[in-house]
């Protein structure tokens, strides 16, 4: 794995970063890490994901899914770092004979949609939440236990749970003999990929998480006290200076449809860890090709206020194009798909650096275990280090509290509190 | 369908617009209405959009595909407002017992996935490029061939071609006699969903598409010389007055999963047509409430640079959370996912106006054929409306040009051109 500053230099892009700004930087960085390291060392609140690819503990997943690894399917109950890691993993070391599913919304029509298609009988159910308490999560599993027991399935023959040292669903899976993963302890959802709670979809569907942790370590081992020795502290420190330089968006956009789900997850990191104090870059998730078609024409032409980040395996399974010579394309004769996607993945950036907006390029190894372990690693790493530079509390996320309160009372009918007033006091001003 | 702008107001929120100011507006709102009604009235470039839903032809798609009617699967070949058109039509009216694909990349891993898993003898090909020289579309559409003629499919007789006039496509489906329907012209592919462009899948899949052009009709009935009678200019009006007051992104959230396709194609909508000289929103694709557990946290305590679109059916399917009680939740026994979403929905716009994050309220009636036809249209109107007041020329998307030249440069290994010049002089700074 390695990192490509080149197009976000200011010699090419405006907003751009100068070799010397970067210089200067750099003993923030170093400071950064020093703190980072120290953070780990102990297992701080948060730091401790970073040690996660040394301390999960692949065979432990393994007798827990040994009763369902003969499963059709997978089904994740869980909602945001619940799902999102799991849905990477299992994306990015695809294509499985296994599916996976993830219940991580609370939408009738597409819960009925979800449980109509998949065979029941031969599903592994794998339920995410710490505290045990998660509203969608815990009323997508009673309909999900439902569904079973209509179906006649014994869902306590199909269920995995990974969850804290207390609360309802440890409390459940003892009763009912489930085998338990932990939630890795002071370590917040999003930064909980490389553990039981983003491993157990894959494992099930026979991948090698081993070798998942395997590339997480690969990328713990890469960290160094210099970004121009760290590809992880590069990509930050070159995302927080051109945030610092205006760019309020970070447009992620992989060139592999088996990365889509990072970027959803990598949204979820970036945002919710450094969306606090009014400030924070917006994470936008794009895919190549496919939105040189739609989003191109805004990164190249709109505000200068975008970073883009393009994502690029250096090797990937690939296809040969027929020469039918039926559609007078003739420089498709003897060209792949992959070669397609190749060339439009080096034209977007030629393209949006010769407009002057920065790019930075990530390539990763061709995509498997290994290579999603270090991705994942890399960009929590990169996004700790912005937390540290941006001087924000990156593991918490205080600002979802408030909706959940208002949630419940809604859904309680419990006497009015100050939230559930908000929500009856809203300022309306229809206009149909 | 009606929209709701009580948390845009600058009483609710910062950026916000005051009342007066609107007021001010209206002038400019009834000023661009006369002009997009004008350009309407001649079929003008671009504006000729909003009169589709009076001249698609639903009969003359029907006869088009009546011989692959008993399809059991259909796929798209199209790229941009050539697929996200058809897929948002087709997931809002789902579910469907015939699937919709879009072969909407080129990436070679995902092609032959979905090649592998289609019924290929029972699957109706729609492949859509106005030019018919596509770069990707056509590529994948050699693909889908060849494999067609592999399994001992006849391709001539499963495939539906939507193009313009001429070019490589039209030629062919003369060759081969197959059935053609019109790219509507003198409009872009992203204005073009009310049309064969993006209703074929659907009348495939058993819709009634002349009730989505129903839809349509009644969202061109409700444009009027005012905003405040009119929600598909108090949207764009709002949207646009916001942008001026700093928000630069307008995050799309729908409350409904089936319209998650949605706000990808309002994402293409906003994003080419409004993208250009160095103006235009970021669109950001949400999706509620899953990503309450993602981007709520920046969107409430981060940056105020954006909007908050809250799309949500006033009715829906629903399904009983069946009383476990085996989790203490209480708050959930006699609820239904549906009204958990719901909730989730008011507290999170209330949680947004509390914090005094602007938000903008679309109330859609329950999803169906009529009202994604409807919300298609109004969204489009609002877009233009957003052209007028921001002087940009909403109809072209001069910025992806380039990147096409390098593409077709690097493929066809021509002389060195500009473009291809470009990607080889890349200024590089590796870091690994």
């Amino acid at each position: 794995m390695r990192v490509d500053i080149g197009n976000a230099l200011a010699t090419v892009a405006t907003p751009g970063v100068a070799t010397v700004a970067l210089e200067d930087l750099d003993d923030r960085v170093t400071a950064a890490h020093k703190q980072i390291s120290t953070q780990r060392s102990t297992d701080t609140f948060g730091y401790a994901a970073l040690n996660l690819p040394e301390q999960a503990d692949a065979d432990a997943i393994g007798d827990a899914i040994a009763g369902v690894a003969d499963a059709a399917a997978v089904l994740t109950v869980g909602i945001g770092g619940s799902a999102l890691g799991a849905t990477t993993v299992s994306a990015a070391t695809g294509p499985h004979e296994t599916t996976h599913t993830a219940l991580d919304n609370v939408d009738p029509a597409s819960v009925t949609a979800t449980l109509d298609r998949l065979p029941l009988a031969k599903t592994a159910v794998h339920v995410v939440s710490r505290s045990g308490t998660t509203t969608e999560t815990l009323a997508n599993f009673r309909v999900v236990r439902a569904a079973m027991e209509q179906a006649g399935v014994d869902w306590t023959e199909r269920t995995v749970v990974t969850t804290g040292p207390d609360g309802p669903l440890r409390t459940l899976a003892r009763e009912h003999g489930l085998p338990t993963l932990p939630v890795p302890e002071g370590v917040p959802g999003r930064f909980a990929a490389l553990s039981p709670v983003g491993l157990v979809p894959a494992a099930i569907q026979g991948v090698d998480i081993s070798a998942v942790l395997t590339g997480g370590r690969a990328g713990a081992a890469s960290l160094a006290p210099s970004l121009f020795d760290c590809p992880a502290y590069a990509y930050g420190a070159v995302a927080y200076a051109l945030g610092q330089r205006g760019a309020r968006s970070n447009v992620v956009m992989p060139y592999a449809e088996r990365l889509e789900p990072f970027a959803e997850w990598f949204a979820q990191l970036w945002a919710e860890s450094l969306g606090k104090d009014g400030r924070g870059q917006t994470p936008v998730r794009a895919l190549g090709a496919t939105d040189q078609h739609s989003q191109l024409q805004l990164y190249r032409a709109g505000p200068r206020d975008k970073l883009v980040t393009l994502v690029q395996p250096r090797d990937r399974e690939d296809r040969a194009i027929p020469a039918t010579g039926a559609d007078e394309l003739a420089y498709l004769d003897g060209a792949s798909l992959g070669a397609v996607l190749d060339a439009e993945f080096e034209a977007t950036e030629a393209s949006l650096a010769a407009a002057g907006r920065p790019t930075v390029r990530v390539e990763i190894d061709r995509l498997g275990p290994e290579s999603v372990g270090r991705l994942l690693y890399m960009m929590e790493a990169a996004c700790v280090l912005v937390g540290e530079l941006a001087d924000v509390e990156t593991f918490t996320q205080p600002a979802v509290e408030w909706g959940k309160r208002a949630t419940q009372g809604l859904l309680a009918e419990s006497p009015m509190t100050s939230e559930t007033a908000a929500v009856s006091d809203k300022t309306q001003y229809y206009i149909d």
